[in-house]
């Protein structure tokens, strides 16, 4: 796989007239700053975004080739490549097996098996590598992260990528599979595995072809790194659908259920989700128990925060007395000891460092909840609760709630390894998830 | 209660400097542009942003009296108030029942009820009427809308204005009631009820006292319009924070939650279910059924959709074959004709909309999911749903993606009275809701 993803030049066969596919991942390559040679090729040779056209490909060194000209014309076109030695191939053309041209797409397997070529497609969205700067897809470019995204549906792919960049929420890789006539969401994450910028893993899948192979090897590797899948197809009329897109078997929901969570896989219902769960696990990949503490300057936030977690199965226990006395002495009197640990309107950045000091021998976890007001600073906030997070060793996450008083804080604490969600129930479902994972791991 | 948000006159007593309370208040009403006379009251006379700051009010005639100042002084100056005929006060500082000072407020209360004088608060944020441009309130100026949120929690109430602002979403009032030692919810959704200005009436409460009487006004209340409530304090650990932060006895929250069924009230989670379901009641008061049509240009997020209804109870059935027939002839062959309803990549407006007219009458409402392309104008999808939205007769929920792409197309959505959700599972949650309340009208 590494020619996918680390290739050191990139042909693309497409048309190159403005809006067209290829113009478009021309120019996302040429503007992303991709690092080696890009090679545009169509017979109407010419120029675009400064690099020349090729009418053809005959003496080019071609490390990965990226298709989307007419369905029709793909088979001779790969087997030249074939007869060139290219052996890795992307096909973002669609017509294939999603519209029931099942032999067409045969004929694609055919002729990667004899030339002993790798093909990502087709009906894809194409495939990124953020740290060489590789943007061979029409989609948004992603912003530099520590989370692989493979996707089978490739549209679903644009919307990641679009919903990503308002976030602000980078990708190491991005890979869409389409209809998987040969790599498959399997080989992807075994390259994945071991690729050192990804810190997550995650998938979203329709149905899996070779269910068993998956969970093997997904059982292996989320020792080693997190595995977040979105299933869709849960409902009957969610599989009627799904078979009917992508023609894969989506299979009863409640097997892939009972599976994932065998396999240590960490599910999630929706995008948004899979965002949140990601910024959770690439700062703490572990918690290793239940008992959550939530420091606030404001009662209601952290009164809905503390119902989360408790419907989610987590405690927000009181804590002890010596830690009571403790309390007593560093905040000033007005403040509630029980937990949530209520710091009132004035609570500053003194108060909430000292008090997530003092509680993280008793938690597992602290949520600090902060409401801006006009007269506190969240970026002191922020930095004081990241300065304490060195000394404490626990997970401390941020629920530093709307609004540009915050802005700067979030960015703060985001320096600080400190992932801000922003309402506080959003945080207990991240832990939730979390805590269930690594608890079968002690 | 019509002094308080149609006040002719407001006198703000309260520190002047900047960045202090009274400030922050005179800043809002001036920069927001409230219509009747401002009177910022301080000993140190002068003035600020324009407005003369006196420093007695003997002669001024005051519609309504903000109170920002230290608490101890708060009585004496209720007392002269009184004396003045000035019958409706808001209180914003705190110091009173929220930190034991029971004796404090129960004077506060006496006070009112010698002069007949209503009081709301302490401890609260203020109050907010878009359509005078009354901002008595240190909290962003709320935008003009068709919600009215009344909540017990000043804090929240600021986060909510903060989130509001961020999403363009509106209120018709405002108010934070605190302590509540005499105005309450109740009084409050008794002016709310026949307040023209608002469609949807929403509720942030930690714990009720005349627990019997709200739930006899809001059974009434919901045949004319909705009640959304936020009801902070379902867990053990909830209940006993509530109960130290603002003196409220949350009590059992599952005689809270059956009664609120019982009155029609819509419960909601948090924040943002809240400003999810508004939004959707504003253009939607009743759904008439549980058959839901996806409509669609991408498989994935359609599924997924489709999955979140099923979970939730509603069914997202295949059309009669007679539909089928009559589909066939307006889309191109490759559309599935099953429900969802995936016009593929090349779904235009003119699909979108010919397909939301033909499938109307077998389903309830439609939710209308547009993945952007490069290629398709969102504006043009949105203005054609606009306008089959007028024909049909049948709600329609938009789910336009991510992205600065739709920006422009949600922003027509919002003309025609579609609401967009930027995931179809959102969506799905809120027409749920509202079909299980409209079902019982039935």
């Amino acid at each position: 796989m590494k020619s996918f993803f680390n290739p050191h030049s990139v042909a693309i066969f497409a048309s190159m007239k403005e809006g067209k596919t290829g113009y478009e991942i021309v120019k996302n390559m040429v503007e992303g700053g991709f690092k080696g040679e890009i090679y545009p090729i169509n017979r109407n040779a010419g120029e675009i975004f400064g690099q020349k056209i090729y009418s053809e490909f005959g003496n080019l060194d071609i490390s990965l080739a990226i298709i989307a000209i007419p369905e029709q014309f793909i088979p001779s076109l790969l087997k030249e490549l074939g007869e060139k030695g290219v052996k890795s191939v992307v096909i973002i053309s669609a017509g294939f097996s999603e519209v029931g041209n099942i032999k067409e797409e045969e004929e694609l397997k055919n002729v990667a098996k004899k030339y002993k070529m790798r093909i990502v497609g087709p009906n894809c969205a194409g495939i990124m590598n953020t740290n060489c700067n590789l943007f061979a897809s029409i989609e948004v470019r992603a912003l530099l992260g520590q989370t692989a995204f493979i996707t089978q549906s490739g549209a679903l792919g644009g919307v990641v990528l679009m919903m990503a960049e308002e976030l602000g929420f980078g990708f190491s890789k991005f890979a869409s599979y389409g209809n998987r006539c040969d790599v498959d969401e399997i080989d992807l994450i075994k390259y994945l595995e071991n690729d050192s910028q990804t810190r997550v893993i995650a998938i979203y899948i329709e149905g899996l072809i070779k269910g068993r192979e998956f969970l093997i090897q997904t059982k292996r590797i989320v020792s080693k790194k997190p595995i977040i899948v979105i299933k869709a197809g849960k409902s009957k009329a969610g599989m009627r659908a799904t078979s009917s897109h992508t023609g894969s078997l989506a299979g009863e929901d409640k097997i892939y259920d009972a599976a994932f969570k065998q396999a240590g896989i960490l599910r999630v219902d929706n995008v948004s989700e899979m965002f949140d769960l990601s910024r959770g696990l690439i700062d703490y990949p572990n918690i290793k128990g239940n008992r959550i503490a939530v420091v606030t300057n404001s009662g209601g936030p952290a009164v809905m925060t503390t119902d989360k977690l408790e419907e989610l199965g987590l405690v927000v226990p009181e804590p002890s007395e010596r830690l009571k006395n403790k309390l007593k002495k560093i905040l000033s009197p007005n403040v509630s000891l029980g937990n949530p640990f209520d710091l009132l309107a004035y609570g500053d950045a003194e108060n909430f460092a000292s008090t997530c000091e003092a509680i993280a021998p008793e938690y597992d976890a602290i949520i600090a909840i902060f409401v801006p007001t006009s007269f506190m600073d969240s970026t002191k906030i922020a930095r004081a609760l990241g300065e304490v997070k060195k000394k404490i060793n626990k997970p401390i996450f941020g629920s530093f709630m709307a609004g540009i008083l915050v802005k700067e804080g979030i960015e703060e604490l985001k320096k600080y390894g400190i992932p801000n969600y922003e309402i506080g129930e959003r945080c207990a479902q991240v832990i939730q998830k979390i805590y269930l994972q690594s608890y079968k791991n002690y």
